[in-house]
């Protein structure tokens, strides 16, 4: 420390100077032409320093690292250093990572195997504690945790708060579990989940000491949150895309409560769009002045996580800065974390250190399947999930079939696809099966392992040679997806990190998606991205007609329905 | 918590309901017409609410309470009861007190003392751990905290944080013991105290971690400290009032940087101009649009010091609230605490616990004094403190003078007086002595046990046998101020709790002080506020020239100087 404030004073050189350049000064929400100086990996401040590495700026900007304020990084379905290789050349710095996905496949184990990445790399990486493994009761995950088995997380001091609480009406009811996983966490970040929760259920669900929330879709939801007392963090992800119609809650007086997320971001959009700099762009272009969009990404979400030493160009900060060529087109140059160069120009400076999958490569774990298992009860009146584009949300239908031999006779004239869960975590043999209507599968089988929230097999197909072979193939890959016709595997992808995860680079990876994403539409899959489409089919907890190891699930009023409805039964 | 559910869902009704008013939204910076319900304390929320108790705003509005970020209780010479029952009316339901005055006389025992009145009383009292006892090592007060002394307050959880770091050249230049108390506070909140501190000197002090500062007094030196990442309170104090020149650096970018503080207010200013209230009118009338100088007084506060269920009319928040006619005049009209009416229209509604004197009704300890410790010693050329009006910086002068048994011949032709300093707190009859310009008494003595920050007991005068006199009723009264002429006391205060704090209400004490002030002029004292310039003398950080129990110290070159200027000595 001594060292550092002979520097401050300067009377000896700081480690790193930046001169010539507009510095943002996100407090003021200005630029002001000052040097800035830089050691012992923190920022010392504005003034007139030498330092023994000077940066000459030319006239470009000095600006913090961006944070992205709540994402998953198994949605990206890279590792953790593939996923820091991608980010941190497009300036972020910070990320508060709620590692749901991992904890439903292997609990704290997986936990510990995303922290124990994370650290490796030339960030600040906050890992959240997920709240709601299992997201239902109708879900058999890898792993759940309990109040039990958070209360020796919530002391730790490597984990930084209580990650989204989906389970709402858990805490607006008082449901006894739920409450003991917030109290544990009281005093720490309790961060929200808290879609369309609005009036007196906002109100209920805000006793919980709920901080944040990224699901709000318009500005009337964001400013009655904002209103409550919760930051907003404006969500862009893959999926859920909602800036534009949050920007307009943001408002000359309430700026400072808003925040960036990205939430669930697919290798695809990470290669063509980027990160949180992306968002900033996005913003900019939608109106929001670039200072103002530049303060949601930095010091905003460090005055909402309680951080004191992030997201400004301030003294005794972390020195995690970025050199943009300017506000408006914020093309990040150069990466520096805790004063040090990590990436230039779009490249990476940092290692990549061997992955130690460890446990997390052998995640998937089924019982022999057979052509036998898919074959549909006797009945003539079923229950069908639709798929409706674009949404996770599906409808459920009924519809009279004639089935016979365990086939539905005109399965594809009837515009259906069979499905069916696996439980992949302890080789159970477990089956849930369905049907499925709205894909506009005509021949093979898709199957992944990435199937949220519990992470079992999923696999649908017009035929059940296919659908064996592609239940086979994700299961020799550790994990994966795998479109297979006429009993070959036309492509797949291995995901063998928790069945989530390739090891691959972002754009290697996102290139073998689009390929099986072409052989998917060459089946006939009549919508975008099917597989991440498929993913969301196992989700219990999103309305209407769900499907899971143990059969359909009904998730309106959540409860396990039968394939065949009983009055129509034979 | 489940009966504050199911009040918050509306299924039962809510303990208190506020209707048919605006309510301010701190966040949005707006007001809103709706119903605010609040149970077991805390806010529930907005809405269509029923209440056991319901309160008709008849258009009226709902605010948060006021948060004074920094002061000082015993510059008001009242004990925390009466402070209370002065401020809580006047909308103040948060103080952040620093003890730093008791301390000096008691140490933790002060601070202990403080703690147990403060929480007798219906608001968030939150109290500061003094950094910096005593001032300097010229001093001599009743306790040193040391950074030992200081460990175990820091993981107390009912001390707030560190108090004002004062010694900014010793967190500047690394001194070991100022370090080490500033390492005892990490991740807690630790106060500044940076009066010009600017440029490398602030990057240097910021270092230490310091949150904020109430210290600036204009406005680039405001912008400067905000840039840093400083929260910067506007002080508007009794003597140094800061309000109107700090007011022009807050701007559309960066108004939620700022917050209020008193730091120090005379009783006869709360009683004639207010508290925080009177910060906001201040603002106000000096063009500051009142939503945000509201926001200032409450949510900033709450931001700046991390507290997320303050300062705020959201739920889960402590229903800390009050009623105000109209933003713009503020006049406060109803004062709930936890959601439990405690002033009504000026009174208070809760009450008066006794006061437990204990060790602090005992401070004043003194050995006899006799005019002879009055007598100052040959010479001729003399160093003399000039007291400048309305500053607590004095100069210093050498001037020739004739002495003639331990008297200055024509003293009160000269322009001067004697001033002396009495150790206090442990009777050691250790005595500064000097003499003083620019004070204009012409009869009589002023003594006074209120002198930083050691607070030894201190006396001026024009004669020794008034002097002696003096010093003895401040004695017999266990603390206080005297004014005495012609052998006769002709006005006395006393200040029984720790010779600092009168146990009488705030209006009776102003009264009180008046009539000491007028004798005090009646001498001949030509200066505003005789008591309280003089209780500035012996503050030995302040330049240029003070006086010590321990003698004169020059407070520029940081080192004790003699009375009789060595080469002009006889």
């Amino acid at each position: 420390m001594k060292e550092l404030l002979a520097a401050a004073r300067g009377e000896v050189p700081a480690d790193l100077v930046f001169k010539n350049g507009r510095v943002f000064d996100v407090f003021n929400g200005t630029l002001v032409e000052e040097t800035v100086a830089v050691a012992g990996g923190r920022i010392l401040g504005y003034g007139d320093y030498e330092g023994k590495t000077e940066v000459d700026l030319a006239g470009r900007v000095l600006c913090p690292g961006f944070i992205d304020s709540h994402l998953h990084i198994e949605s990206s379905m890279v590792t953790v250093g593939e996923f820091a290789r991608m980010v941190i050349p497009l300036g972020t710095t910070t990320i508060f990572a709620d590692p749901h996905e991992i904890a439903n496949v292997a609990g704290v184990e997986g936990i510990e195997f995303m922290l124990e990445e994370g650290r490796k790399y030339p960030w600040n990486f906050f890992l959240m504690v997920p709240s709601c493994v299992p997201a239902s009761p109708f879900e058999a995950g890898g792993a759940a945790l309990t109040s039990e088995t958070l209360k020796p997380l919530a002391e730790r001091e490597d984990l930084f708060g209580l990650g989204e609480m989906m389970n709402y009406p858990g805490v607006v009811f008082g449901d006894d579990e739920t409450w003991r996983k917030l109290e544990l966490f009281r005093g720490r970040f309790r961060d929200g989940h808290a879609p369309q929760v609005v009036g007196k259920e906002l109100n209920s669900y805000l006793l919980g000491g709920i901080g944040a929330d990224h699901e709000a879709v318009s500005a009337g939801e964001a400013l009655e949150k904002i209103r409550a007392g919760m930051y907003l963090m404006i969500r862009e992800g893959s999926a859920a895309r909602n800036l534009n119609d949050l920007l307009k809650a943001v408002t000359a007086q309430n700026f400072y409560r808003f925040l960036f997320a990205t939430d669930d971001r697919h290798p695809e959009d990470l290669i063509a769009e980027g990160h949180v700099n992306f968002l900033i762009k996005r913003a900019v272009a939608g109106g929001c002045p670039p200072e103002t969009a530049l303060r949601l990404a930095t010091i905003n979400a460090a005055t909402c996580f309680g951080l004191r030493d992030l997201g400004a160009i301030a003294p005794g900060r972390r020195a995690d800065l970025q050199v943009i060529d300017d506000l408006k087109s914020c093309e990040v140059q150069e990466v520096y974390k805790y004063g040090v160069l990590v990436a230039k120009d779009g490249k990476n400076l940092f290692p990549v250190y061997p992955l130690k999958k460890g446990k997390m490569g052998k995640t998937v774990k089924i019982k022999a399947v057979k052509e036998e298992d898919f074959h549909l009860p006797a009945g003539n009146l079923f229950r069908i999930i639709r798929l409706l584009p674009g949404q996770i949300v599906t409808g459920q239908e009924i519809k009279s079939l004639r089935v016979e031999k365990g086939q539905v006779v005109n399965l594809v004239e009837e515009g259906l696809a069979k499905i069916a869960v696996i439980e992949r975590h302890q080789a159970t043999g477990r089956i849930g099966l369905g049907l499925l209507a709205g894909l506009g599968l005509r021949r093979g089988a898709l199957a992944t392992s990435v199937a949220h929230d519990a992470h079992n097999l999923l696999v649908t197909g017009v035929n059940d040679t296919d659908m064996v072979m592609a239940v086979k193939e994700v299961a020799r890959m550790g994990g994966g997806l795998a479109a297979v016709c006429d009993g070959r595997v036309v492509e797949s992808l291995s995901l063998p990190v928790a069945g989530l995860m390739s090891e691959k680079p972002v754009a290697e990876l996102a290139g073998q998606l689009r390929k099986l994403e072409a052989a998917a539409r060459e089946f006939g899959a009549a919508i975008d991205s099917p597989f991440m489409a498929l993913s969301f089919l196992a989700l219990s907890v999103i309305p209407a007609l769900k499907i899971t190891d143990r059969g359909l699930v009904d998730s309106e009023s959540f409860q396990q329905v039968p394939l065949v409805v009983t009055e129509g039964g034979d």
